[in-house]
């Protein structure tokens, strides 16, 4: 099958005066059934959360505060808030996962915690490592609880996602288990290829791609599979499932990607070319660096340059200078190739889907969630 | 039975002359088979040793290396180096552990390495989270690598402790794994109340005492279960085992407590008066604090004083300071009552193998390691 793609269909009509705009446009083109995929979503968050809230209750003080806040149930204060605790695809996912194999999606439930529980971990630590002061709309649990409490916390999810797991003392619980655990391995990985890659001046698109498999790809895979491990599914199902999660993740990291750099501040919650200012070496940059041409010449220059400045010095460039750069990565095709990435992927996720036999419902939401990955704005 | 306690006979002269002497005095009462413990310590490292290099390896770039640096397997320079990695205790426990239920050592193997593992990934986190700048006699990973390597290294060591059980793929790894996972979260309950103590002017006996059995009562248990889990013991086997290891984690932290007041620099590795110049609650203090008498309260008065100190202005004390703190947590009775704590402990301890059936020179390895523990000067 084919989908018109209404990131091919915004890219397409790039251009450079598109600063604060959509990256991706969503048009009478788009097949995406939003309320089909909101409604999912919706399940996924209104199932996992009692389930996520009673683990997140295990934690000794005040660890169990400190892990309320970064989900946003609580604000600095640790009055009860509203936060937004995030799009919640992967307990979505872990929910289908479980009735691809036939299950109820309570079956899949353990899975959806614990691969939320991992996911948690990561940004825990991930926003501590990076210096990351902000995240969905609030500050990061170092900034307001200091960088013990993040990684201690971070530790305690990570267990508690495996304890989770375990407890249901079953077979299929302890290969779910083993999935989380190499899937937790590979987040690990990235986030060491991401860190190296910063202090390096070239990395190809290969080396781009293998390290957001990783970081991306790996968790979403498990997520896609763990309910239907846990509902009995052998492991070429399970492999199958895996494989559509992985290209989502790729997908789904794309997406982030351009959001990293075109992306509106107030849907993303981050700063106008948050990835710039961080000096990521994300796929639209490393595509441009990567093509021919004169605006390529002129971008890998220019970081040349921005390489020998201070954090500080760097952060303190004139909006101009970013939009600058931003122009050459979208000359050099970075932004284009991208987009058309995010789409190979998208496509490739939904092959995978083809070779697992799974009620027609069930495939047709999978379907829909790829589509929604690569169409939203934040 | 009752074992001549070493500790009992050097504290029993308790002088407040004795700073910089050993803690404990191995003196021909002892009944500790130095030769048998030495063995049995180092058939752990010999067997344990290769795997855990082997599981380390799969470790992404840079990884490998800082937990090579970690391990004391290679110095700051990358060059191959002969590192003290430690006593070694758990990797000997659970091969025991595998013997005392019938199975071979090696049975317990991957419990050995994954009970390292974790132990260590505990160590690279406390270390930061701590502010220790030595360990082993050598800079520690935060200090040499950074603090991003300390997290990240950790959290792999964790992962793949899960990894190496897990992939044995049975159902005794399973329960293996579900043990370990408690442990682990016990482990960071108990970091979190050490941290969380460091900010109260009280604490407990009884607090201190809780702490301490999490932080490393529990994975000795489960150091000590874990390979008789993996040999196909029952629970109420493992158990009594976890029982045995929980009593002698708290009588090891015990003459750890000791040691890291008036133990020897030289032997510890760790400067003189370690925990005083950290503030640290450990049992000595509490038990002193919580006694009658002048010694008692001058000791509470110093410390009401020393807590509005700034963390430079205290250490920057003179040595005299501390010898003064330490001789009014003598005078109060914290020495005393810590020793005999330790061997209340120890004598719990070997009364839970009463409850095992087990050959019987598994039984007499079990107890020379647990005399080992508590006349240790390091």
């Amino acid at each position: 099958m084919t989908i018109d793609s209404p990131i091919e269909a915004a890219s397409s009509t790039a251009s450079t005066e598109r600063e604060g705009e959509p990256v991706t446009t969503a048009n009478e083109r788009t097949v995406v059934d939003n309320a089909s995929v909101k409604a999912l979503l919706e399940r996924g968050r209104t199932l996992a959360t009692p389930v996520l809230r009673a683990a997140v209750d295990r934690l000794a003080k005040p660890m169990d505060t400190v892990a309320a806040y970064h989900f946003g149930w609580i604000d600095a204060a640790g009055r009860p808030s509203e936060g937004d605790g995030g799009k919640a695809v992967r307990p979505a996912l872990a929910l289908l996962s479980a009735e691809a194999a036939g299950a109820s999606p309570e079956t899949g439930l353990p899975g959806a915690v614990a691969v939320e529980l991992v996911h948690n971990f990561s940004l825990l630590h991930d926003d501590l490592m990076d210096g990351d002061e902000q995240r969905r709309h609030r500050d990061t649990v170092w900034k307001v609880h200091g960088p013990a409490q993040a990684i201690l916390v971070g530790d305690a999810l990570f267990a508690l996602a495996n304890e989770i797991l375990l407890e249901l003392g079953t077979a299929e619980a302890g290969r779910a288990t083993r999935r989380l655990t190499t899937a937790t391995r590979k987040l690990i990985d990235g986030q060491a290829q991401d860190i190296s890659y910063e202090h390096r001046e070239r990395v190809t698109v290969e080396e781009c791609l293998e390290m957001e498999g990783n970081k991306t790809g790996a968790l979403l895979a498990c997520a896609v599979s763990i309910g239907a491990v846990l509902g009995g599914a052998d492991d070429r199902t399970a492999d199958a499932l895996e494989s559509y999660g992985y290209h989502l993740g790729l997908a789904f990291q794309a997406v982030d990607d351009l959001l990293g750099i075109w992306g509106d501040p107030d849907a993303t919650g981050k700063q106008t070319w948050s990835d710039l200012r961080q000096r990521k070496k994300s796929l639209p940059v490393v595509a441009a660096l990567a093509a021919e041409g004169p605006a390529s010449r002129r971008l890998a220059e220019l970081m040349t340059a921005d390489a020998k400045k201070s954090q500080a010095e760097f952060e303190d460039f004139d909006e101009a200078e970013f939009a600058a750069r931003a122009a050459l990565i979208e000359q050099a095709g970075g932004r284009e190739w991208t987009s058309q990435e995010a789409q190979r992927q998208h496509t490739t996720a939904i092959a995978a889907l083809d070779t697992v036999d799974m009620p027609g419902h069930v495939r047709d939401q999978l379907v829909a969630l790829a589509d929604f990955v690569v169409v939203r704005q934040r």
